[in-house]
């Protein structure tokens, strides 16, 4: 009998809350008890897992001293306010919020890519960002064979990336433009249905959204290299879950393509997914629900002799955000590193 | 009173041919007689033009020894069987279908680019593919100022791009999976609604499909540089009307911002959308119906001491398509290019 976890999903009623549940329960968890902590407004709600009921309660509610496992997914602010409490009381924090995630104390940890990192955490481990972790799954098998030397990436991300909400805005905007109405708009600036836009997150000085750096500096991070040249275009499209990107790889060397296939078939988290005669290649529809990273469309870049081409498509929500925060704490079950508080 | 031509528009009752039409009414084209044509099963249909209902004909009815200008659009076989004898009969055609775009003694064409090229037609000029087209116009005026070295292009295709059949397809997609109904699939081999994919054109034996080399090989073609270094990644996305690219470049020198600026907004058939401060910049609903190309978000590539970023949307069927065949016809006009047979 393995031993068994108090733990706590800290924003349990979000979309990824929602997702963290079912994973935890579809992949047997080692869970003595389950806390399930949200904001004012979603306390006293009732959850199921495992065909219980439980309530939610507020995160200021928590006892943190009686808590091994946190997994935060309630935005930044909040775990900028209590990750650090329950580190501080001794409970392992796996953060999806930004807020951390370039803290040099604080491992930025893709399973697949570096679980080592994982190991050396002061209480609290950053989970990347959704795009980022689809990318990184996807390129690090080619970087360990060859270092990439440069990334060029466009994304086709889709409304869930903006929560469970942003989904609903999307449809209701698709019914009222069928129905020959004005859609509506509150969950984005624009209306998304049947359009898209430029990521709506905050520009820097250069003109990158947030978003776009995301990528640029988690990917450093992850990879372990300070300087890796990356420049991403994060884009926001009508599709209601998983995301999409478009991505040119240069190397120092030709990479060749067959080598590329077989590298990419072999790795974890990844599904190579290819029929060029039938022109059937990953799609968000085929990559929501799934854990692996659907990439397809490996080719040698017409404009440079060190080139790679590929396309990935991944669900943001499941691999993305909540599966990569499971499988970092079931890294840390595996390898001995998750302590069960007296 | 200027000079006034007998029209034939081959391929009328599409979704190109419908935009002639209002094009011509609307930019008040010199018409003496308008004759429409179409397939077979179009025949008998009326379509109005400045108040006047004016028949449908076959294109096998034609007599085009009585036609000065045809805008042909009626695909890449009729096209192929047709045009040829229009240009024997005298003539000009402004072909929009790729049967054409790369026979080295054809013109390729667009008015903002290469408008000394139409002039050395033998009866028939082509007109470029619509992705091909919005990249060339935003991309000219950076390039004559410093050569572009090499294109990175990820475009965001709309359903218009495979016709109004496609448009209405992915409609009614979104109205069977907002009832939570099975989408069903005919112009598209996958359901574009809510979800995405990348072009379905025939792929080479590198794996580029069909579009992405028409933007490779059109755009080395209009740009006059052999060896232009292109790589495209094309994807349809669920939006109606009006394509979008996120396109980077890389130049030999660094290419100041504020110059490129300053040069987009000086260019014919553009217009710089950007407000960085609302996250602003062009959407495919702004795009639609607009003559210009749509550019913003032009930033200094973080990747690349000499890359450029930018990003466009363009009305595909206007711009892309239609509006760039009446300009070409314009232009020869204004050359007096355009003969008026006895």
């Amino acid at each position: 009998m393995p031993e068994a976890y108090r733990v706590a999903i800290m924003g349990a009623t979000g979309a990824v809350g929602t997702e963290l549940l079912e994973l935890l329960e579809e992949r047997n968890f080692p869970i003595k008890d389950l806390i399930l902590l949200a904001s004012p407004r979603s306390v006293g709600k009732e959850l199921m897992f495992k065909g219980q009921s439980i309530n939610v309660k507020a995160i200021s509610d928590a006892n943190f001293a009686d808590i091994d496992l946190v997994l935060a997914s309630a935005g930044g602010g909040i775990s900028k306010e209590w990750a650090p409490r329950a580190a501080a009381a001794g409970a392992v924090v796996v953060d999806n919020s930004s807020a951390f995630r370039m803290d040099p104390s604080v491992p930025l940890v893709v399973p697949e890519v570096n679980p080592e990192a994982a190991l050396s955490h002061t209480g609290i481990i950053a989970n990347p960002n959704c795009t980022t972790i689809l990318m990184s799954v996807a390129l690090w098998p080619l970087h360990q064979c060859q270092p990439i030397r440069r990334i060029i990436v466009a994304t086709y991300q889709s409304a869930s990336g903006a929560g469970a909400r942003a989904m609903e805005e999307v449809k209701q905007q698709a019914q009222a433009i069928l129905q020959g109405k004005e859609p509506s708009t509150n969950a984005f600036p624009y209306p998304l249905a049947f359009n898209l836009f430029p990521h709506n997150s905050p520009l820097n000085e250069h003109g990158y959204c947030q978003e776009e750096m995301k990528m640029v500096n988690e990917t450093r991070k992850i990879f372990g290299v300070s300087d890796l040249r990356v420049s991403a275009t994060c884009v926001r499209v009508p599709v209601l879950r998983a995301h999409s990107e478009a991505i040119n790889l240069e190397f120092s060397q030709p990479f060749e393509v067959d080598k590329a296939l077989k590298l990419l078939q072999a790795a974890a988290g990844v599904k190579v997914v290819e029929d060029w005669q039938a022109n059937y290649f990953p799609m968000p529809i085929e990559a929501s629900g799934q854990d692996d990273v659907l990439v397809g469309r490996v080719r040698r870049d017409l404009s440079h002799e060190c080139g790679l081409e590929l396309w990935l498509s991944g669900d943001q929500i499941r691999k993305g955000a909540a599966l990569n925060a499971v499988q970092i704490a079931e890294l840390l079950i595996s390898k001995q590193a998750l302590k069960i508080k007296a």
